[in-house]
């Protein structure tokens, strides 16, 4: 038994425990609080399992899940940007690229290169399997925002069109979702929970 | 576009949301809040990515994953009952059988056929994937526990042969974990987190 190499493991695994102390702008559903990145990935994930049949047909949906139960774990380190902050997204890539190289470090040589291959898939969202996380990842604070009568564009002043550009990935990779998207969009500019462009 | 069909995927993904409300006796590493069953979900299924080498030759680990993103689901009408509550154990399966009934019927029928045969795997706990994925539910929370000084074990005076009992798929589907298991089980005793038997 290689002690080394399972303290490794279980120290990662330990480190990451820091994903649920790290608060997104999102709201729960429910109004309670802001959800947690941990529970964005698990949520994520869950829904790649149930949206397979909309995602290109070369998606591997098991890599997929892969992909978002591991695309914000940098956070530890970085902290969450949000997505319409362009002074944060300045130097995200930075502060990310750094926080991944410090975070898969704990681990043993090869599960860091795999991890960070992971990562970095995600990242570059070139992969059918990377553009089908990013969908996820990119129309679940769209629901949640409108099950809280849009409370984080209206804290933030978001304006339609800057919602509708992160979702792009979603009209071209998952076409059978935009109809659906519009239809959000359009309703939360009726309803004063999106600026009107 | 079949929007009933999408409707009920997206019904069922926004019901799922109430998962970052059910709180389990668990607690943060950092102590901060008790954990949610979608922080504990998302977190076994990294335990299963990083843990493979020590799982049954036959597990599936993409599988695995899928069991334990889902394994906690019925808790959104069930509740979480604490695995060291005899009482809440005692119309536990009960409670969790409507709870699935009730939740799996959200989602168009073949998904329904589908979630609902991974909870049943996951609490039949037969196939190695299922082993595989019970381990990783059972050894997250031990963890916890040693990093906060055994809060829930010492709130809720719990004895190690409890939690020992608890680990033992652990001990017979991935022995090699097996000697780190009982040497923290000997360290809370020490550390008086545990009431020795």
């Amino acid at each position: 038994m290689d002690n080394e190499r399972l303290n490794q493991q279980l120290a990662f695994s330990m480190e990451c425990d820091k994903m649920k102390s790290i608060y997104r702008k999102t709201l729960l559903a429910n109004r309670s609080r802001h959800e947690t990145d941990a529970e964005h990935s698990w949520h994520i994930a869950l829904m790649a399992m149930l949206l397979k049949e909309y995602a290109p047909a070369e998606a591997d949906c098991d890599h997929t899940i892969r992909l978002c139960l591991v695309h914000d774990l940098v956070e530890i380190y970085a902290g969450d940007t949000f997505a319409y902050d362009a002074e944060g997204y300045q130097d995200k890539a930075e502060r990310e690229t750094n926080a991944a190289d410090r975070l898969f470090a704990i681990l043993p040589a090869d599960q860091c290169k795999g991890f960070r291959a992971m990562w970095d898939e995600f990242e570059a969202c070139k992969t059918p399997d990377a553009v089908f996380a990013n969908c996820c990842d990119r129309l679940q604070p769209v629901l949640n925002n409108m099950a809280t009568s849009g409370h984080t564009w209206r804290h933030h002043h978001v304006h339609r069109a800057q919602v509708e550009k992160r979702l792009l990935p979603i009209r071209d990779a998952m076409p059978a979702l935009w109809p659906l998207c519009t239809s959000m969009l359009d309703e939360a500019v009726q309803s004063d929970w999106l600026v009107e462009n």
